[in-house]
């Protein structure tokens, strides 16, 4: 089977098992106080060129939950777009710490400021939760990255109104990658972000980035209390010293945004309809019940949806995809393209 | 002023007072242990007809966040429309409790069983969470009323799905007056629903009705756990005495009600918008800032919100509203429109 | 039945019940916004002398997790003794929220300086909870009251150590009447404290008293998130307009301690075992397993614990005790000592 | 410097990381639904030679809440020891979930039938909450070990008294090494218990083992709602694969427990007071703050606590320590004891 299923389907890229064995001799402290996590924080700030609070995670759901229920009291909430992460595929994670989402409609996967005063606008007196965080994530869910600029009005707003601007950055690097804005423009415009290793070729871990320590008081405490926080925390510094010593973090998620754009620009030439412009690793198309059924017999992917005889199916990139992989799918789709044609 | 803000806004009806008064020299035993308690759940089986199990809560938002964190697990959901009480006027109580709220668009401000059925369809797996429960309110937020058959259909469905139906009976005095279903159909047609005691004339009150033990298993401790236990529980139990012993209960529901169609019918005479046939105790009229502005000299009511220049605002009538005082409203507007005709 | 079962066995003390009827004609608004409410909080602020900040809450156990649920952080936490209310008769109401307690022994049911210095001793590093509250009954569980000296030298303590001082009041009237301390003196030794109506004389509520506005930001959302907030909050006022628009508050409380008293002295005189001294209006007497038996036929009390075949009961009275309930209990006792010297 | 600090302070033993490079160029399923995550949890059924359902989550205190929170309902407590880890180490992690913790006192480390009892006989009514697990840790935090005859009869305890039993086993190969027992005898001596990896040579993971799937319903949901799902499950099935396919487990926590034995025995010989008669890889001593602040120039450990003068430090041997690093502890006990003499 070839997979366009996830980003997350392989133990890690070589180059982070390397680094694996290279420190596999040495003894370090726990829970994160050791000098490996030191030296990824580091290296991670030399990228966003500002003093960070940097703090790692072993994976996605855990950290929203661990930044959202942290920095918003419990009658504070957290406004997303409807398809948000948090809204739909992380089981109910952020209400079970007793916050509230606040949904929006999208434009490509993306908020709006338009969407969000709507939301300000209708919240007032004690009878309602006060909104007081904006979370997105980039790349989105459906596959659209923020500009720099975007993101700069975005926070603009977000400043003005005493809003915090939470970055999900599950899938940054390809975010990065795509849309030529760096992680210094990321740590500038927003207020906590966190920075993707399990999509983007490590075994796990997230590094979370606050602004500034007065966003992130008692988070050590409260990330014991949530079980987020591994005894053997070097770890996961090891993934992000593998991911940022060198410029393997960008060469991945390129690797998986070339293909990823090799297989949308393929899959208009033979007119398959493809939803929004795939800007990073993702690419969303339309197809008939049938044709999936035929193409599920050779390639893993996501059925996302089904409206008026037409499905929605997700195709996800990876480091480690092959453009061959890509040949194959459309080769499928060909073939089936034909059969099609003879009746 | 004139109030038609809301239907708590007395102390109580006179007739329950007396029977507090009644009451006031004897001895009685702690935490709705004691034999007034036990008269009022009488009574009220009395008219449900079957043996519910019910319990006493001192108001509505209390008593919605103990139902529902108390039959759901933590990664079981609450369907409600997006305008439902427990997502937009109780300052995220459900949510503090761990549970999601997932909301569905409304056709008169009721469910349906489409808008159910597609969520539904919409949930699968362990990256969500699982949708167990139906939330009505009976009267709505918009002040429409569910008829006897549309709620048989909706318990119907919910068996066929294994759906919980809880029904919030803040005012289903006057949703029971208007339509004239029995306490027992709503027993018959639904799990859990309570009969609303605060908006309706009682000092404070709630009476949660399960349909049978085994849906509130453990639910005095759930109470004392979350402060909903009060040591003069015999001080609810009164209230319900007083409104079922006699037919008081629906006696002032039906005054409520009169008041609020004798308003309505005066308001079309004047040729204002008015959303929604009103059916129990809240008329919903369309009007300018400017008439607003106005009327507020004189009256309290509720802004609802505003659109295009037309602004939402909510009349809510009760057992001592006169009809005086909707002829002092009616006179008003007749005043302003006269007044804007000469321009 | 005699009951010195508790001090929550009637309706509400008559004088409170005639401000009931004497408000009961008027319209207010909901949710204490009101100007009974507003009364209220001016009648009591001026017994405190202070500028606190007051709100109204059904009963004790809602008020103790509202309040330590909104000072406290997730990981912070709160000491009390073994014995204290929120650590064993609330069914982990605290817990409930999310925050641990931290137990310490007693004396005589009084928290020490010392017994806090350990437990801040023990407590380091983020593996741990942050001990940040100290929790204190005034009475005390045991029936004892903390001297205004005593409460000095804690309040001192907690301030050195950035620890907050909370004292439930669930039974601070007689408190303050047995030891001659005022609400002033609770006030300047505390940063939170609530004046229980419940258990002396109002149908129901607690006055929590924050020091200053920066204790309680959000306070207001907080209690409607917790279904702590009454639509008729005017009611609640009305509680304690009658309790303190005189000096029934005191009053009350005194009546209660005087039969108390009265009852401690005459228990002695027949040789019975009285633990501590009480001070307040709880008795709490040794007695063997046949004597609890014979008494129960006619008394009504609570069997505390039993250990090496003597039982402790506690005996409450109330502002409604009567002397001669007394003299019947002790002439009860004084039979069966009668009738044991026979064999 | 040389560690005693604790049994956590590599990558993984080198056996682990040869699976890791083994399965690298795979690719897998996500969220533990996995070949990889099948193979391991068959290995450990043949061990426990029952069908238990397993579960695999990255660390203790993850473990912990999870199966606390999701066995069981809000209102009932899990009994433990004073010392127990979720009572002292995990900030207050359980609680955080809404659990209280009934601590009772302990003998050697371990519970006893009599202190669970006295709760259950303390615990009535629905101003309590339901004591309804027991927690032990084993190894126990003392490093005293559980018989297998011990297991047996708290367990026949628990059943007769509808207590689940859990059993921590962040330390359970050590445990078993050092009692004989097997992980069937475990299994069918409790409900619950997790195999530790994290300390017993794995990168991390823990593997839960319910005795069947009525115990524990949801959990997979629940997981993912507290983050504690990884997306790489794969990723901890490797580490129980590298632990079960050989008996590299057992090998393993051998290693560490005969380090200990020889530590405590030499420790002996040069008459240093040892507490317990250390069982598994733990062994604490009580030593003066002198002799303390000179081992510290060479050697990590932990200082656990300080009464009147003498210090108990806790010393934690591992698969890697060496026969030659407790040399040379005891050497410089025998410097320092040599040189005191001397004044």
């Amino acid at each position: 089977m070839i997979s366009f299923l996830n980003d997350y389907n392989t133990i890690a890229a070589s180059e982070v098992l390397s680094y694996i064995n290279k420190y596999s001799t040495g003894k370090y402290c726990g829970y994160g106080q050791d000098e490996l996590t030191n030296y990824a924080k580091e290296l991670i700030r030399k990228e966003i060129k500002h003093d960070a609070e940097i703090f790692f995670i072993s994976g996605g759901t855990m950290t929203n939950l661990m930044v959202i229920q942290s920095m918003l009291k419990s009658y504070e909430a957290c406004i997303s777009v409807l398809e948000g992460h948090i809204n739909t595929l992380e089981t109910g994670a952020i209400e079970n710490t007793g916050r509230k989402i606040l949904t929006v409609p999208s434009v490509n996967g993306k908020i709006t400021v338009e969407a969000i005063s709507e939301v300000l606008k209708n919240h007032h007196g004690f009878h309602m939760v006060i909104p007081k965080m904006v979370y997105i994530s980039n790349a989105t869910e459906a596959g659209t990255v923020y500009t720099k600029e975007e993101l700069q009005e975005l926070y603009r707003y977000c400043q003005e109104k005493g809003l915090y601007l939470f970055i999900d950055g599950a899938r940054l690097g390809t975010a990065l990658v795509a849309s030529g804005a760096t992680l210094e423009d990321i740590y500038l415009n927003s207020d906590v972000f966190y920075i993707g290793g399990t999509k983007n070729g490590a075994m796990f871990g997230e590094a979370v980035c606050f602004k500034n320590s007065s966003l992130c008081e008692g988070f050590l405490h409260s990330m014991k209390q949530h079980g987020a926080l591994m005894a053997k925390g070097f770890n996961l510094g090891i993934q992000f010293i593998a991911l940022f010593e060198t410029d393997l973090f960008y060469q991945l998620a390129k690797k998986a945004n070339d293909i990823a754009s090799y297989l949308a620009s393929e899959l208009k030439k033979i007119k398959i309809d493809i939803k929004n412009d795939p800007e990073a690793n993702q690419v969303f198309i339309s197809i008939t019940t049938n044709l999936r059924k035929v193409l599920e017999k050779n390639f893993l992917f996501t059925l996302m949806d089904e409206k008026d005889g037409l499905e929605t199916i997700r195709l996800v990139t990876t480091y480690n995809s092959q453009f061959a992989e890509v040949d194959a799918f459309i080769s499928a789709i060909k073939a089936f393209q034909q059969d099609i044609k003879k009746y």
